[in-house]
């Protein structure tokens, strides 16, 4: 398999992680967002949407979205199940998976925060408001949600699934913008021991072979 | 069954969409949005993240995030399959659904729309712009992505699915703010043969019990 990623994206870190939960082996390759090679004909002739990541199959097929991604991988390879074997703690793994996915992340992301600077004239510390407004509401969020019943030493009991997945690249890029953290210790714990497992550790954007370019 | 929905609400659509596919009877409970009823704590005791649709089932559990609820719902009831049999089937949905609900509605839904006017001081016409453009750009890579194999009359093969479920709320979403719709085919090939199906018919906003509240 090869992927199309790139260090900085959470949508990418998320699959990262998820082939390092399963053990599987891939190709890293590097769509430089910053630089825009995601909007070269490179990579435009794969992507029909332009996004990373992209995990091409062995057999050519290419798949993108990367919370899809993360599931068709647990359907079809052996190993750590990312999704619970009980379709009311799937349904409570994938909210919790989307309440980051589709509450949090798309706000923040690199062309989101382009066209407030250019095309709303947003100044730089308005723009880090916006940031930490919808992390920090969108983790309080979170948090109340780890205070229902099935939060174990993870988002779903006591192994990491989707949801553990998609909410540590949420907490990297939280942290990188300064956003305030504290008064959320489920959320936090479940980062934590989250970081303390090989498989997190070798997904994040510095252990990434582009994280110096 | 309960939906706390509210007429207006996509993500409520997409659910009510689903529940009439899959032709199961449900009890309509109306949040109203607008007037903040999702803050109150009527709703707020019900629901960790505040946010609507939330199903409640009739032992009392409740379900929130509608790709969530969806999956659930195909997971666990007969009649329309809303997911392929397929993995690889599945991931493209799967994709295609996320394609809406991370990449577009995120960007334009009431909050965002709020906080652009209150907090940025954005114009009307600067913040209906804003909402155009990621509808538009949005639909453009979603008309791209159902030029490659797979499409049928619906967005993946010829019964309508998850993807459907989520595509015709946000064409809806882009007809109310006059977002220019022409030169998507393909995209609109599959809208209008979803709102020849009375499933799609009867969970439209106008149809809601609080349309006219």
């Amino acid at each position: 398999m090869k992927l199309y990623n790139y260090f900085r994206s959470s949508a990418s870190f998320r699959v990262r992680i998820a082939l390092a939960l399963k053990q599987l082996p891939y190709e890293y390759i590097s769509v430089h967002l910053a630089k825009g090679e995601h909007k070269q004909a490179a990579f435009a002739d794969l992507s029909a949407d332009g996004l990373v990541p992209l995990l091409e199959l062995d057999d050519g097929n290419r798949l993108s979205q990367s919370m899809a991604i993360i599931e068709y991988l647990d359907e079809q390879f052996p190993g750590a199940a990312l999704l619970p074997a009980d379709a009311l703690g799937r349904a409570r793994v994938r909210a919790l998976a989307q309440s980051i996915a589709c509450e949090i992340h798309p706000l923040n992301n690199l062309r989101v925060l382009h066209y407030l600077v250019k095309e709303l004239q947003v100044e730089e510390d308005a723009k880090n408001t916006w940031y930490r407004h919808w992390v920090r509401s969108g983790l309080e969020a979170f948090e109340r949600q780890l205070a229902q019943p099935g939060t174990g030493a993870f988002c779903h009991c006591d192994a990491p699934t989707l949801a553990d997945c998609c909410l540590v690249p949420q907490i990297f890029n939280a942290q990188r913008f300064q956003t305030p953290l504290e008064g959320l210790p489920l959320t936090m714990g479940v980062f934590e021991r989250c970081m303390a497992m090989p498989a997190f550790q070798s997904a994040e954007p510095s252990a990434c072979p582009d994280s110096g370019a």
